[in-house]
């Protein structure tokens, strides 16, 4: 079986250097750009589909939509969950970096960057970033949604939701495209490889570049290939491992 | 109950006065443009959705996504299907007015274009538009598919689907959007108004219009309206009607 996780192109906070999580924000002309090229790369390379999923964020939706646009399989059914969001980054979401330095000190943010279960600062109740409040959650059950989330809540809340959804229709022979984000393909990523805490903390997944996993039928990883230009990938990747902050927003 | 219907904008082929049926071409910029503004209209009127249906074609999908996009509501569940695709015009599809009206005689076209329950000209088993060779199609049984298609038969399958799949979800609650194509819609218009066949065959349906019906738990329509500047709808529906071909393509 081959699963190919994208994790979507630079978002049009990322250049501002804000905390994202669940905030919806579009991406911006270069993470447009990135789609395409994830979606070119994969017809260049023969990669077809049967089901694809993705979450509810729309630089995700958006990624989705412009590489299977490149495909020329728009006509491919996609799934959207909620549960393949980006780990949601608390009262943290739409401060940035030096705000939140200032506000909380340089050793705390690291903890929330870096550790593997420490939860951001929680929204309170009546906070308008509060997903209880938001149209898109409407129809999930308010005791569900999170306001803040460590990595390991997301894990938590994406790893069920693969094995429940996705692992069957891939049993069934479904070749799967999964678009998301940085921590929540992290998520499939640590229960695959079957890693540590401390190192799935250090797992830096470039932007915009298809992740092809093998897996044999009892889901062991007998293959994992970025597709594209080696010495761009790596330099994406030392990108995001530099930055720190765009790991995990 | 209310139910949006939105017909595709113009595609590139609208343009060259070709007969498209299933061939998948994409939006024209004029056609996105149309796409945008239905979705501005109907986020403008306080138009909301629980869940979306469109055709396995790109025209209807980028409709959908443009509007879906104008609205903020990317994350809105989206089925597609090819049940919903547009009328198949069998061997005239790629095929331009003047080159059928000479292969095949004036009169035998317009019977081709106005008449209820004449197909048109069926594909060959092996031509390369036949859609049991068509990889959208890969998972359709083959007896279900199409070579060319009367109106009559392009009812025969919207109707059932709709009855089958969307009225359910309807009569839970769920609030419709419909983004499709000419002849795919009219099967719906022709279902909802009980209306004859020389009526359907005189209805125009903009495009790019949201088109609202409202009905009552009894299935009866007891509102129908377009959203938009009156004067704009009225040269549109002028437009289709006088194209004549547009209106079947």
């Amino acid at each position: 079986m081959k699963l190919v996780l994208l994790r979507h192109g630079e978002s049009e906070w990322n250049k501002k250097n804000l905390f994202t999580g669940w905030t919806d924000v579009d991406l911006s002309d270069n993470g447009r750009e990135e789609a395409r090229n994830a979606g070119a790369l994969l017809r260049q390379n023969g990669f077809d589909f049967d089901l694809c999923y993705t979450s509810c964020l729309k630089r995700a939706i958006h990624t989705l939509n412009l590489a299977l646009e490149q495909m020329d399989r728009e006509w491919l059914p996609v799934v959207k969950s909620w549960k393949l969001n980006e780990r949601h980054y608390g009262a943290l979401q739409g401060l940035n970096k030096a705000e939140t330095s200032q506000k909380y000190g340089e050793e705390q943010v690291q903890v929330w960057r870096r550790s593997f279960d420490v939860r951001p600062p929680l929204l309170d109740d009546g906070d308008g970033r509060n997903p209880r409040l938001q149209v898109q959650y409407r129809d999930v059950p308010a005791r569900e949604l999170p306001r803040g989330e460590s990595l390991a809540d997301t894990i938590a809340r994406v790893v069920p939701y693969f094995e429940r959804n996705i692992r069957k229709e891939m049993e069934s022979g479904k070749r799967v495209l999964i678009a998301a984000h940085g921590n929540s393909l992290r998520a499939l990523i640590y229960w695959f490889e079957k890693l540590s805490k401390e190192e799935i903390t250090g797992v830096n997944l470039p932007t915009g570049v298809p992740l092809v996993y093998t897996l044999d039928e009892k889901w062991n990883v007998t293959g994992k290939e970025y597709l594209g230009d080696p010495e761009l990938i790596r330099a994406k990747i030392q990108s995001v491992a530099d930055q720190g902050k765009t790991k995990e927003s």
